[in-house]
């Protein structure tokens, strides 16, 4: 079975299991688990930002900065087809009461005349904005690769009006890579970072929020309220830097997702944009197969790839998906489809 | 000076003061206030439905309509111009931590494919939709009377897929006196309505809300939760009574609206699109002026108005603005333009 | 029937509803209600603090205290047998997420090392006490009345620790007159105030809360919020108003409340303790009847009480409760217990 | 340096490493960790339960479960000693919107009484209990291992009245082995059981949730919310499983506080109950010490300890403890107060 349905089924490498089982641990609780430290450090540093603390998911993360950033009842600007949004259960009601205001902009990241219609100043019967949440790579527009520059012209306009902004990088190396720009260009556009060392890193759990001392002190308050306070979390810290130590392998998983995107985009019936990291969409209206359809007929044929709306289905490259694997993908989609 | 800023200006009458004076009052937190008895007896019996609840205000209303309504963690689709998005302090997320889907339709109404388009199946990630809210007239619209059957082919998607559908008819005795329906006929489309006793209809303070046995059962607790448990409130009612035995007044503020259109369309560099309401807008940025300007300058000369975004201005009549004052208003803005 | 439930039931005097009907009105949304404004300025001036807000229940008073007072996931210390603890359906945790910490006081004032061993400093796993909340009269316990002395005792420990304190006086003035104290030196020891003019002061509708400018300011927002708002409010305001200038009238209520204990007391089987203002507390386990038995029986024989726990009643004198109506009711009281 | 602090800070031992590194992984958002489907297993099946959930911490657990159960606005019944009251950042507040009762029980069990004492029924103005919470063993009343019995008498009542009833069994084994009941006795008369696999067990991280099929379901839902999804958390999981076949090595532990606690009892000014687990607390005011005081001299002295209030320090012992540890720290404390 070939696993394309996302970077997320990526397990542990020898590698990095040895690391685990070789790590040094204390509670990160009382603050004493060294490798975490040095983790928390590494990440702060390679994002060019003053801290960094280690949670159990990108989701936590994204929750946590939104409700460390706001006061209840204000407004958060967001993409309509942003992660925050989509699938984290309304988290931003839930956890911190915020009002969502969507917009949809081409490539998720809106103009700097959409921010600016879209901010508020708070008034006794108006919430006023208190955060704008970008996303990079943009999952649900096709694993979409933002500039630096673009992610910045859309902050400014907020961080200008007071109002801060969180950058969702759950793959945010997956853009650096591709862009071939360090973490930092992006991070020094925005006040907080979540960034995932699961997905394509390869660890098996964890994320990091990363942004000023102020922040991350409070957000490691929040971080207990929540219930993400782990104890020995170095078994998962030492796979984390691993991954941070391994991240130009990224740029084999896009190279696969080209050859991938290729490949299917020749099979009759398929149609697929080009790629720009390690996400290919593939519109399958073509074919005369819904894409529930598509995907349990290529699942059946040994190829896993997920339902993307819209007629589409979505496919991951990753770490445990060769070079092989996506040629034998290629031809068990065109038998399927055939 | 003449107040067309809003139709909530509206002070009681002699009449109205006299019911009020002589209303027999009880206790309604213990259920014992006989002419808040009858005002809501009647207010049920006027939409069609089973019972009412009088309220401080129409935010309140709509507020504890979301609440009873939906679960934690559900989504409320509504108009990205509708009042409980733009004016009541993020309520839905604060009161009842639901997450906002906006449309933007046409005269704030969704088309059928809109709606189905907006409606979410919980599953594990994701909240599912707890509440499909509608407006009617649509205030941030332009006062729009929306027919029956326009909302009714709305309410219907949601209602098929079992999502309750609100109606904030704050101003819903506009419409019906507008398009000449009964109350009921909007509220046979819907499981419960808000509307404002005063506004247009010209009570000092009061609006209800109405639904089924088992909803009002439920609002009356969750009105003590926010505070809106009133006791002797058989004084306000009184009002309300009156207030809702005069709707057909309202037909004359449509009349002054329609005589006030015209007028100030007249004027030169003021465009004003047909009322359908009480509530005209119009558009002077042929005048040179920006909206506050504009306003501002009006309201020296002896008219009020208010500033409705987009180089608009919004003027409302209600019982206290007379044909002479119509009149007068049309000679003001033309005197300011000039 | 002789109604001793509650004195929520007065009904507003001929006086009053003049003054209702003659009130000068405006839109109070807009700050533009003459008779409100008068009446905030009075009531506001009469406790000796900045500002004050008209909301419309006690219950929204307290409600919105306690959420401008704090930020969420904070502690709030009060009485176990205090009104905001046992009658406002959990507002605290679900307007403003507070946890409780209960203390249980004799006369439900806490001594200073109460107050003391229960403040706690936000830790990194530890909420922080963000409000002390005291209640006087203090109702569930009888309607002591304490005096400012030992309000401030507990208040000044808090406020040392930079917690505000918040007094529930919806029944202050009954403390205030009984103790012939103005009612200033009550709200000169905390930060804010509540005190309805519903209650014994007779007004039909409305309470008020006071305190600083800055304080009211945020509390005139959260009452938008809340849905408390409302529109030409001076018809209401000109009950309390009124109410505001017969305050003395509630020693009458309290010489009623003295005979009545006198009376109940020499009813076999029942025992009454010294009432200090309005409300009379009667012990009915010696008739040999439950307390609703009781209550029943004499609600029966033309005398309504609430039952008040432990085999206890409550009976309460206020305006619409006549001398006569005293000896009648305890003539009744005792023709049942026979 | 023996650090005595908590039986959090053990580190996992080789074998658990190595267990650790030969997990067999999946993502378990999908639901195909086969590691951590095995140990969910396990632990209900420990439990004699249907269904279990693994969490990233005892607080996630314990904040979920509250969620899980209750409705917004309902009461939960806690021991005022109670971790969940006195260490989870007023969680139940925040998260459930929970109003808290506090009984105050000797050894942190309610009697029967007391919990019909403290049982709400739901009315207009009042919250109803949705929850009762109990704690085994109970940490900050010493580490008391209470009976199933007892917890069984206390939980009849609420389950009687219709509420559910969770138990914070952080350290529930060290209860099941300290009494030689197996985990199931107690579970049998509860609703949901949050045990730790990390703390005494060993593991780095990770608790369980335990209850019904339809309990863990939803709880699994909540968790997402929480952001405590995690994708490969089998090399956790793998942990948890040796730690769940290891239960019986807290027998050692035991003896070990036994040790401490005779050994510290004979040391001059210090007086020392007789431990039920793994918690020894010390009495140090005969010392002429704060509890501060002595912790830091003993840290500086090589012997590590927690403040407990009231003149009092706690000492765990755990798996990186061995007996010559035991009696090094005795002799460690008896130079320090000599």
């Amino acid at each position: 079975m070939i696993d394309l349905r996302s970077d997320t089924v990526t397990t542990p490498s020898e590698e990095m299991r040895a690391a685990m089982a070789d790590a040094d641990v204390g509670d990160d609780v009382y603050g004493e688990d060294p490798t975490l430290n040095e983790l928390e450090a590494r990440a702060a540093e390679r994002l060019g930002m003053e801290a960094a603390l280690f949670v159990p998911s990108g989701t936590m993360g994204n929750q946590i900065a939104a409700r460390v950033h706001t006061d209840r009842g204000q407004e958060a600007v967001v993409d309509v087809q942003s992660h925050v949004y989509k699938w984290e259960l309304a988290g931003f009601a839930q956890h911190a009461e915020l009002q969502v205001r969507t917009f949809d902009a081409h490539r998720g990241v809106p103009a700097p005349e959409q921010v600016e219609a879209a901010l508020l100043e708070e008034d006794l019967h108006r919430p006023g904005t208190g955060l704008l949440c970008l996303e990079n790579t943009h999952n649900s527009r096709g694993g979409l690769a933002i500039p630096p520059s673009e992610l910045g012209d859309a902050a400014a306009v907020a961080r200008n009006a007071g109002v801060p902004v969180h950058l969702d990088g759950a793959r945010l190396f997956n853009a650096a890579v591709a862009l071939d720009e360090p973490a930092s260009a992006f991070a020094a556009h925005v006040d907080s970072v979540m960034f995932c060392l699961s997905k394509g890193l390869g660890a098996p759990v964890g994320s990091m929020l990363v942004g000023s001392e102020d922040f991350i002190s409070e957000a490691r308050r929040v971080r207990k309220l929540f219930g993400g306070g782990m104890r020995q979390a170095g078994v998962l810290g030492a796979a984390g830097l691993y991954a941070l130590e391994n991240v130009d392998r990224l740029a084999t998983d896009h190279e696969h997702a080209q050859l991938l995107a290729a490949g299917l985009d020749d099979v009759s019936g398929v149609t697929v944009e080009q790629p720009e990291t390690n996400i290919v969409v593939a519109d399958v209206t073509g074919t005369g197969m819904t894409e529930d359809e598509f995907a349990d007929a290529c699942s059946d044929a040994g190829v896993q790839c997920s339902g993307f709306g819209d007629g589409r289905v979505r496919l991951c490259t990753h770490l445990d998906v060769t070079r092989e694997d996506v040629d034998d993908a290629v031809d068990v989609v065109a038998d399927v489809v055939d």
